[in-house]
C-alpha cells in the first residue's frame, strides 16, 4: 500500500517535471524558429567542438553507464552499443559537421502564384516545433538526433536509455556549451534526467508540448509508443523486402544485386529477406545464385517449386514470408509472373524496399508504379534506400508511413509547410 | 442479459461486415493505384450524368430520411443540411465534372536526379490506398468525397449519418453505375449499409484495410475518433482566426479586411473569431470599425483597453479568447506591439489562419515567418483560406495538423509520394 503510495506520488512528481520540459522546449523553438542558418550552424560546430575537447570526460561518464551496466548483467552486444569510444566520439563530432554543412531547409518558399483573386500564394518550409525523440542504448543518438533537429528549427526533448544516462548527460552538456555559444536557448535540446519509464508515458501524451515524437529502437519499443501515443509518431518498422528477378533479367546483374541486397550487410532493414524468381529462369539462375549463397553461410529456405530445382536446402512456412531475418537467412519463392511477384509483395513485404530485376521497359514501369513501398528500384540493390545514399545527408530514420514522411526522413521530414499569402488588400467577394 | 447478448452478436456481425468491406476495398485500391486518367474522368463524368438524371430517385430515397428525420425529431438546421434540393443535385453533378477537368496527380515524378553511385533518383506521386470517410447529415458529402478520392486513386469506404442512408445508398448506386461504365470495380467507392454505431468503431481501427480516416463534422465527432483511431486521421478541428491591425497599417484596408473576415459569413472555419489592434492606432481606429460591425448586428467584446475606448461593449473573459463563435460576435484586444500580437496567437489561435495588416516590410515578415499557423496572410482577408481560393479546386478539409497536410486539403494531400530509383546493376561497395 505504501509503495503504491509512493509510486504515485514519484508518477505526479515525474509528469510535473515532463510538463516544464515541455514547456520550455515550446518556449525554446519559438527562438529556433526565427534563428538565423548562421546561429544554428555556428551552434552545431561549436557542440563539435565541445565534443572532441571534452572527449576524456565523456568516456569517464560513459565508464559509469558501463560498469553499471556490466552490474546489471547487460550481454555483450548490448555494452557494445553502449560503449563511447575515440573513434564513435570522432563520429558523432563529424557528423554534427555534416549536418551544419547541409542547406537550410526553413523559410524556403515554393509554388509562389498569383490567384484570379489577386493573391499572391504560395508555401513556405518551418519546423514542426517540438520533436521528442526515445531510444534505446547508443549514446550516439543523443549527438545526432540533436544536431538534425536543430538544423530543422526543431526544440528536441531527448529519452535515451537509462544504462545510457551519465553518458547522454555528459554529451547534453556539449550540447548546452555550444548552444550557449551560438546565443541559443539551453533549451533547445533536452536530455530528460530522470530514468523514471513514467517520464516516456508522459512524453507521448503531451500534445500541447510535443509536435511528434520520433522512436528509434526495436519494433516493440516503437509498436507500444505508437499504440499509447496521443501525438504523431513517425514510425520505422520492421524491412521485410524483397528482390524479384524477372523472366527478362540480365541474369548476371540479378546475381550481383541479390547477392548484395542480402550479404553486404544482415542486420539492416533494407537488406533483402525474399529473394522472387521468374519461373521460367529459375533452373537456369537458382542453382549458382543458391551455390553463392551457401559459400557465404547463408541459410536457404524454398518454396516447393524452389525445392524442387535446390532439393538439399530447408522448406519455407508460411512464417517465413513474413518475417525479418536481419541475419544470414534467405528465403526464396519462385513465382510464375511480375503479377505474382508483385502479390507476394503486397500480402507479405513491410512496404519498406523492393527491387526488381528487368531489362523489360513496361514491366519495370508496371513494378514502378504499382508496388507500394516507400522506395522502388529498377536493377540496384535494395541496400541503397538510405538517407546517405539519397543525398539526405543524415536520416533520423526510415518512416514505413504512408502520412507525411515516407523512407528515409532527413531535414525536411521534420519541417511543415505553411501557406502564405501576400496581398493588398483583398477581400472575398 | 440477453440484450447484452444479442448487441455482442451484433457487434461481431458488423466486425465481419466491415472486415469484408475494407478487404474489398484494398483489392479496388490495387486496381485504381493503376487506372488510367482516362479511366477515372470518364467514371466522373459518368457518375455525374447519373446523378443529374436520377435527380427523381435521389429526392424519393431523401424523402424518406426526411420523413424518419421528423418522426425522429430533427431541428429544423439538421432537416435542411439533410435536404436534397435540385440545385444542390446539380453542385454535386457540377463538383465531380470540375474533379474531372483537374490535372491527375497520381504518377507525377520530380526531383529526379543522379547520385555519385550512379543511381538515377526521384519521387512519385501515389495514391494512399484506402481512405475512410466519417460524416454526418450532408449527403452530397458522399458525391464530393467519393469523386475526390477517386480521382487521386484511392479506394474509399464512406460512412455517413444514419439519418441520411437512402439518399446516401440512392447516391451509392449513381456512383456503382459511372464506375462500372468506366470498367473500374464498384469497390472502389463503398458506402457502408449498416448504422450500426460499432461500424465506425471498426472503421478507425483496420490498419490493414484503411490507410486514413477523414472524420467531416463537429469538433466532438473529431476529438472522439482522433482519440480512438489506431490510424492516421487527417483532422479539421476549430478555427479561431486572427487579423492584427499593426501600427503602420493602412487603416481604411484594414477597416474593410476586418469587416470581411468577420461578417463575409459567420459560420465558417476562417472567419476571424479576434481581432488584435496596436495600441498606438486603437484609438484611431476602433471607434468607426466597431460602429460598423454594431450596425451590422455584431455583438463586440473586449479587453481593459478596448473598453477605455469602447465603453458601452462587453467585457471579453478569457474563455472569450479561446471561442470559436461560428456567429456575429467578436472580441477585441488591444495589444502593445506585434510580438504582444504574436504572443496573443501562440497561446490562443487554433492554428488555422492568422492575417496581419501593416505596410512595414520587417512587421509583416516576422509574422509571416512566426506565426506557426496552416494559412498565414499580409493584407488580406482570412476568408481566402480554403481550398477553391487557393486553386486546389476542391478539397476535402482543412487539416489543423502540421504532419502530412496543412491547410485546406486538395487532390495532393490524398496522395503519398514514393522514393524511385533507376538503376543499371548498382550495388552498395
Amino acid at each position: 500500500m505504501k509503495a503504491e503510495i509512493l509510486a504515485e506520488e514519484s508518477a505526479v512528481e515525474v509528469a510535473a517535471y515532463m510538463q516544464k520540459l515541455g514547456q520550455q522546449a515550446r518556449e525554446a523553438s519559438r527562438v529556433l524558429a526565427r534563428a538565423t542558418t548562421n546561429s544554428k550552424n555556428t551552434a552545431l560546430l561549436a557542440i563539435a567542438k565541445a565534443i572532441r575537447s571534452q572527449a576524456e570526460i565523456l568516456k569517464a561518464a560513459n565508464q559509469l553507464d558501463l560498469q553499471a551496466g556490466k552490474t546489471k548483467g547487460l550481454d555483450a552486444a548490448m555494452l557494445d552499443r553502449l560503449t563511447l569510444t575515440d573513434s564513435r566520439i570522432e563520429s558523432m563530432a563529424e557528423g554534427l559537421e555534416q549536418v551544419a554543412a547541409l542547406a537550410d531547409p526553413i523559410g524556403e518558399i515554393s509554388d509562389m502564384r498569383y490567384r484570379p483573386s489577386g493573391i499572391q500564394l504560395g508555401q513556405m518550409r518551418v519546423p514542426l516545433g517540438v520533436i521528442g525523440i526515445i531510444y534505446e542504448s547508443r549514446p550516439n543518438v543523443t549527438a545526432d538526433a540533436a544536431g538534425l533537429c536543430l538544423k530543422s528549427g526543431n526544440a528536441t526533448i531527448l529519452r535515451g536509455g537509462s544504462e545510457a544516462i551519465h553518458s547522454n548527460q555528459a554529451i547534453a552538456a556539449c550540447i548546452h556549451q555550444g548552444l550557449q555559444q551560438a546565443g541559443l536557448p539551453i533549451n533547445a535540446v533536452q536530455v530528460v534526467e530522470t530514468t523514471d519509464r513514467e517520464a516516456v508515458a508522459q512524453l507521448i501524451t503531451m500534445p500541447d508540448y510535443v509536435d511528434v515524437i520520433v522512436p528509434r529502437g526495436g519494433k516493440s519499443l516503437i509498436e507500444r509508443i505508437s499504440k499509447d501515443a496521443r501525438v504523431p509518431v513517425i514510425k520505422h518498422l520492421d524491412g521485410i523486402c524483397h528482390v524479384y528477378v524477372d523472366v527478362e533479367a540480365d541474369l548476371a546483374m540479378a546475381e550481383e544485386i541479390a547477392f548484395n541486397a542480402k550479404c553486404h550487410r544482415y542486420g539492416v532493414c533494407n537488406a533483402m529477406e525474399t529473394l522472387l524468381v521468374h519461373a521460367d529462369i529459375a533452373k537456369q539462375f537458382l542453382p549458382k545464385m543458391a551455390e553463392r549463397f551457401i559459400k557465404e553461410g547463408v541459410e536457404l529456405r524454398g518454396c516447393d517449386k524452389t525445392l524442387r530445382i535446390l532439393p538439399d536446402i530447408n522448406t519455407a512456412t508460411e512464417e517465413d514470408w513474413d518475417t525479418e531475418y536481419l541475419a544470414a537467412i534467405l528465403s526464396i519463392r519462385v513465382v510464375d509472373n511480375v503479377d505474382a511477384a508483385m502479390l507476394h509483395i503486397h500480402k507479405h513485404s513491410s512496404a519498406h524496399t523492393e527491387t526488381i530485376v528487368t531489362q523489360n521497359y513496361d514491366t519495370a514501369r508496371r513494378f514502378l508504379q504499382e508496388v507500394d513501398s516507400s522506395s522502388v528500384l529498377v536493377n540496384a540493390s535494395t541496400r541503397f534506400a538510405d538517407g546517405f545514399e539519397y543525398g539526405l545527408g543524415a536520416e533520423i530514420g526510415i518512416s514505413t508511413d504512408k502520412l507525411h514522411a515516407r523512407g528515409p526522413v532527413g531535414l525536411n521530414g521534420l519541417t511543415s509547410q505553411k501557406w502564405i499569402v501576400f496581398g493588398s488588400g483583398q477581400i472575398r467577394k
